[in-house]
């Protein structure tokens, strides 16, 4: 018998707790839209009562019609207050999200010490809190906090507070290890107990990763009838992280048998983890298990010649199956595979036996090798693709850039570029100022080719996240820049990799007016055919 | 009672399989004495019959009497071979290690397709290669590879394995999950059937991270009766690691209350995880369990005061058991009560009714505000408490400094920067060249300031981050850059807000260089206190 788990996903409120992690609106926003492809039930996207950008967020969430529920994450009602006049429960109810995670306290300790009242008033809390949101017509997930260690220290009321929940019309009963201190015994025999005693509440288990045991207590707690699980992607989340949804997806779908994400949406997993790395701009480790770029890498010469005879021999699931692949440098097929059928999604004849696209794949393997992803950047993946089908016309011919930035003690900074190249014959040199060097580059180069693409007018950055590739001597190492464009209709997003972050940035502003000017023809005397500029070939 | 525990620590060995870890002999034998220091029982130091830097360490670590025993690895005999004159089993016996781990098939399916020989002929080469080693006066730790995967697929061959070894005469049979793709339910119900079998025989366990299982699977073996756990310090190991024993032996330790370490030793635990990451060049997770500079670090304001309170509110441990310490991370979700106690961590009086307080929270709230983020910039900080104490002396008075990129097709990117100051009365004007512009600016302003402290030399940038703060219109909005510096001893990082990210990294780099030299004199005449340059100021 299959059980279906219901995935609740806390990276936009619990996994910004962590430390280093901060996310705009519209980060929040991109990851909401990725975690609905992805096809988990929930989304927490924030506090309503504790800042604007959350609001905000609730705000235009509503307008992107995803499929999962969006919730809004707040406490019970101050102590001594009323429900119905409480600011946090109000910004709740009105910030349009269908669902509300309510966190009470369950350890008498925490009542006393951090509440500051008695275990009466706290019920009452619950009580009135829950009560109130369901009037308002919200579904009500009620997370207990710190429920393992109230039940440590007084079983019988950490019990009340459940109880108190439920009665008062909590939907789900959400059983949180807040200090990430318990053991997968421990859990599995308390759920256990729970699910026998409340046969009508249906349990969530929210675990965090002190113990390095936020996994194996979320599947310890489903194994035992927890029918929720929250967590983050990547773990993300205060001191070590909440359970990493990445691993417990897979465990519960592929090892367990339980039934969590839609059908083929699992193959997303990999593209998912590292789309949230790289909103939040934090490095994911190359051995996360199931989707970082190492756990299905192999090193050990003896490891190496037995995956080539079986890849099961030290493979434990087959890496396609969480969006994965496996990298052994001897067999890159895998490698080749994809890209034939990334070039056939954009209508790219690509014959997989040319030598055509021999030459592309080695091109392509050896950029990354270089510390270019293509992975954040699929307009300049495109571009390298339609150039291996003689389809992409050069704007132009590279002579030179310069970039000044200047500060004097009590004036503002002055930044300044200067662009040197020729289109359809014609020598261009051109100046532009800006508010920082890439916004300088921008002007400058933008001053020259507008003459000729009129269209570019419509486009502009909308994004710019650096990354440096090896922190062995920071300042003398590579750095990754990813850019965002956008028009009225359409983002994309181009890479540029070099010593210099001024050169990456260029590269990648180069590609990304290529690929808005695909297909387009120039407004003045046609560009002769030239060869390729800036991008990628310095 | 009191279960004894052994700790076999294989970060030497199973560790460098690790994606990006590579050790010399001299880096091994450090890290062999911090682990002799840490008390783990035995380090497995590498494989005398694949390599040579290997056989240098065996022979190199014996001078250094450490207490742990020193292990050497390598395969069961050569097929259809003898192993008396089987070259690697020699090297093992000859290396001078005092036990001797030796992995053989118990997968049925690997003997086959890896080995591609007969199950008897394998279980040959267990009985053979054991008592070989064990005339050559060696203890034999077996190590029976693919041990749970064997289990599921021909449960009676994968016993037969573990038999033979037994009574070949291994002083351990070690059961690996070398796929990483086991449950800890699983395991723990094999150990104990196991255990109840074979009552004369001592059990061990090795384990991977492919499902973020590796510790909780480790911790289910002890529990059914596993007296040794094998594993890595920061779990370092192929694919997604081993079992980390920073996780393993605190758990043991303090949830279940096995004796692993000596009394006092676990106090080692988090500067030998450090110590290791820093050998290995290995950046470790801030969120690490129990050792990472983050375990115990508390962003949300409610945890904070709560904190503040009690600091088992928020703590499974107390940090001090594991040699961390708590921190307390200011962000604008957190508020007065955090800065405070930053504050009484570094020692600086700051009476939170003083209007001084008031001042520097003020201030401290508006670089926030303005896009600052001190949680990941405890220099910058601490620089700013330090100030509002007036204990803060100025390095140089800003005149002004000047950043020139430039790029000639066919030609290397070229960075330069000019820096204007006064030290001391005395003006000065340098010129650096440099890999990039952050690398030209350090260069020229260190040449304008080691005259005058010449311990700079010391410190170097060791990691460089840039974040833009406001996605819309990407290239004129702020960034933050986050610059990690280092010296032997220490790690310091540093932050700077501009809308130019070479004025950002400028104040990054201005912090970083006054943080390093907090309370030194400069070498040649005293610098006049001045106002303060550059950083925050402009």
């Amino acid at each position: 018998m299959t059980r279906s788990i219901t995935i609740f996903d806390t990276t936009l409120r619990d996994g910004t707790q962590g430390e280093g992690i901060s996310l705009s609106a519209d980060d929040k926003l991109k990851i909401a839209v990725k975690l609905d492809e992805l096809g988990v039930h929930y989304i927490e996207g924030g506090n309503p009562g504790s800042n604007g950008k959350d609001i905000e967020f609730f705000r235009r969430v509503r307008e992107l019609g995803l499929t999962a529920k969006i919730t809004a994450f707040g406490s019970t009602r101050r102590k001594g207050g009323s429900a119905d006049t409480d600011e946090n429960l109000q910004r709740i109810a009105e910030s349009g999200a269908q669902a509300a995670t309510l966190v009470g306290k369950s350890w008498d300790f925490h009542v006393h010490t951090a509440l500051q009242t008695t275990l009466e008033e706290n019920l009452a809390m619950i009580d009135d809190s829950i009560r109130y949101l369901k009037r308002r017509g919200l579904e009500v997930i009620f997370d207990a906090e710190h429920f393992f260690d109230g039940c440590k220290h007084n079983p019988d009321y950490a019990r009340s507070v459940l109880k108190t929940a439920d009665e008062a019309g909590a939907d789900w009963l959400v059983l949180c290890d807040t200090n990430g201190g318990t053991l997968p015994q421990e859990i599995g025999s308390l759920v256990a107990a729970l699910v026998a005693e409340m046969p009508q509440a249906r349990f969530g288990i929210h675990t965090h990763n002190d113990c390095e045991l936020a996994v194996a207590n979320s599947l310890s707690a489903v194994a035992a009838g927890a029918l929720q699980v929250q967590g983050t992607i990547n773990g993300y989340g205060e001191r070590c992280g909440n359970a990493n949804l990445c691993s417990v997806i897979p465990n519960l779908q592929l090892k367990f048998g339980f039934h969590c994400l839609p059908d083929d949406k699992l193959a997303h997993l990999s593209s998912t983890a590292r789309y949230v790395s790289e909103i939040a701009n934090v490095h994911m480790p190359a051995g996360q298990p199931y989707v970082g770029s190492a756990a299905f890498a192999h090193k050990g010469g003896i490891h190496v010649s037995a995956i080539l005879r079986d890849s099961r021999t030290y493979e434990h699931i087959a890496p396609e199956l969480v969006g994965n692949k496996q990298r052994v440098l001897v067999s890159e097929l895998a490698g080749q595979s994809n890209l034939v059928s990334k070039a056939q999604e954009l209508g790219i004849e690509l014959d997989p036996k040319s030598p055509q696209a021999a030459d592309t794949i080695g091109r392509i393997k050896d950029l990354e090798h270089r510390g270019y992803q293509f992975e954040g950047a699929d307009a300049s993946l495109e571009l390298l693709l339609r150039e291996a089908g003689g389809e992409v016309r050069e704007l132009f011919v590279f002579e030179s850039f310069k970039m000044l930035v200047e500060k004097s003690a009590g004036k503002p900074v002055v930044s300044e570029a200067f662009v040197k190249l020729r289109v359809g014959g014609e020598s261009l040199y051109t100046a532009g100022e800006g508010n920082g060097p890439v916004n300088a580059l921008d002007n400058a180069l933008r001053k020259a080719l507008l003459q000729y693409y009129p269209q570019l007018t419509d486009m502009h950055l909308s994004d710019y996240k650096v990354r440096v590739l090896d922190d062995q001597e920071a300042t003398a190492s590579k750095v990754r820049v990813l850019i965002e464009s956008r028009d009225a209709a359409n983002a994309w997003s181009t890479v540029g990799v070099s010593g210099n972050v001024i050169e990456a940035s260029w590269e990648a502003l180069v590609d990304s007016m290529r690929y808005a000017l695909l297909g387009q023809e120039p407004a003045a005397a046609a560009a002769a055919a030239e060869p390729r500029p800036g991008l990628l070939n310095h």
